[in-house]
């Protein structure tokens, strides 16, 4: 049972501690998988791009059929009660609604309310060296799993793949695992989406149809990349092209840009954070902050309801 | 919540009733579906091909590296423990074991001790007509999840792939869907696995490489047909074959064999229940009442140690 870092969970409103946090047998959640989730944080005690996670949440339930009764502002309302009690400045946040319970039995129309769930806990700082150094990344054997299988843009409770990937990485004590597909196009790490500047100076994501989850990190990025004309391409990238790169860089919420500087034991360009890095990096952290600045009034504002 | 049937859940070695039964959200099996299954059923209060059962469980967890810290003898003796309690002669038998709890991460290493579920409830007799005029199967288009991504044979808790299927036969009032992979080979429905007999009389079912669970029923059913000297055949078979089937049947623990007889809305066959499947089924039947009473004694011996 964790007991460290502090830790807060809302259970259908009930606001309960690590230990008491439970969830039914019977929930789908646990039988299938059957859920939706998402992450983020605060910063200085403000959720961090929270309508876009909420959007992507309620986009996913959409793909599966799992369908929130809940509105954002409940979802908002909800997830400030939670840190109002939890009450550290930075935060981890994850929201998780499943098909709720039932019957046991696959068919979907066996449950008739969905269970709604928000862990918040501390979250401390990411080790420095891993913007500073870079991360070492392997290509896993095991395959992103195909669009029209369970699509990986729907961001649900079935993580087995990543699951297995990650743990192929964590063998070889490697920070994580690049994905491929059934083409051997790249499509992303267990939990970030990946970017690469190739030999030619070209910087490079994958489309959603290669086959991974459309980050808010990496949706941000493109547009500020655009803006500073450095015109990332958004095209199925083989996987030969990861062996020239002169870099590779992961995008997550919580972990934003992380420089690759060795993959496969080798070493990725010269080895160090290369420009491209270092430079989006910064209008990002920029962006972020302005971001949030924008955001705190709202949320002050919710915080004000509370009781 | 669930209220009826009447239902015993062992947690840990804990009896709870369904309204008690509650495990961390911060469970693998939750947060990902990292773990590992198995149902079977009592039938006069013995547990159904129980070795088979507990065999293919462990290999599930040997498959994603979750090694389940009991031995065979605990699980049946922790089952012998609920079905008492449960005091039913016909129950459904859900063993679940979960990577178990930790910090929040893809990391299997973080969690450091396994969950142990049993969920037992009275089963009542499926609908006769099942088996008297046959059910309705579609052909899904979402694909069966290959492989090298989740392996199928991996009776997990990752099954998002299966009950996305199931909806697409739900919306069309059909019993199951079936599932084929991305080479557009028959694989399985979607807690069952296929037998087709072609237009040449021929009896096949697909092999494990075409993507599929070693059903213990199919593994038993194998035997039998051979037995009966009709040569089952274990290769691929292409999507077409079922549109020229003479019979179709689904095979799975519970359910034994189910006969379908209509496919996508079209008959199969002549539309009724045909002679392999008649036959099949007469001759498995037979030989789950044998090995019934080859594990009565014991079964008898294991209620027998329970205090």
């Amino acid at each position: 049972m964790l007991t460290s870092p502090r830790s807060v969970i809302n259970i259908n409103g009930e606001l309960l501690s690590p230990r008491e946090a439970k969830i039914s047998v019977f929930d789908r959640g646990f039988l299938y998988g059957d859920s939706i989730y998402e992450v983020t944080q605060t910063i200085d005690g403000v959720p961090f791009f929270l309508d876009d996670h909420l959007e992507r949440l309620y986009r996913s339930g959409e793909k599966i059929g799992l369908v929130p009764p809940y509105s954002p502002h409940d979802l908002r309302f909800e997830l400030g009660r939670t840190l109002k009690r939890l009450g550290v400045q930075q935060a981890y946040i994850r929201y998780i609604i499943t098909r709720g319970e039932g019957e046991i039995g696959l068919d979907p129309n066996l449950s008739h309310s969905t269970n709604l769930v928000i862990i918040t806990k501390e979250l401390k700082n990411y080790p420095k060296e891993w913007y500073t150094h870079g991360v070492h990344v392997i290509v896993a054997d095991t395959k992103r799993t195909p669009t029209d299988s369970v699509d990986p843009n729907v961001k649900s409770g079935n993580y087995l793949n990543n699951v297995i990937a990650y743990a192929e990485a964590a063998k070889l004590n490697a920070f994580d695992a690049l994905m491929l597909n059934h083409q051997d196009e790249v499509t992303e790490a267990t939990t970030s989406n990946v970017w690469i500047v190739d030999r030619n100076n070209q910087l490079l994501t994958p489309p959603l149809a290669s086959g991974i989850l459309e980050g808010i990190t990496r949706k941000h990025l493109i547009g500020i990349a655009q803006k500073a004309g450095l015109e990332p391409t958004i095209a199925p990238i083989a996987r030969d092209v990861l062996d020239s790169a002169k870099e590779i860089f992961l995008t997550s919420t919580t972990k934003r840009l992380v420089p690759v500087t060795k993959l496969n034991q080798q070493k990725v360009g010269n080895g160090l954070p290369g420009p491209f890095f270092l430079d989006l990096s910064a209008r990002y952290d920029a962006y972020a902050k302005e971001s949030l600045s924008q955001e705190k009034p709202r949320w002050d504002e919710i915080l004000s309801q509370l009781p």
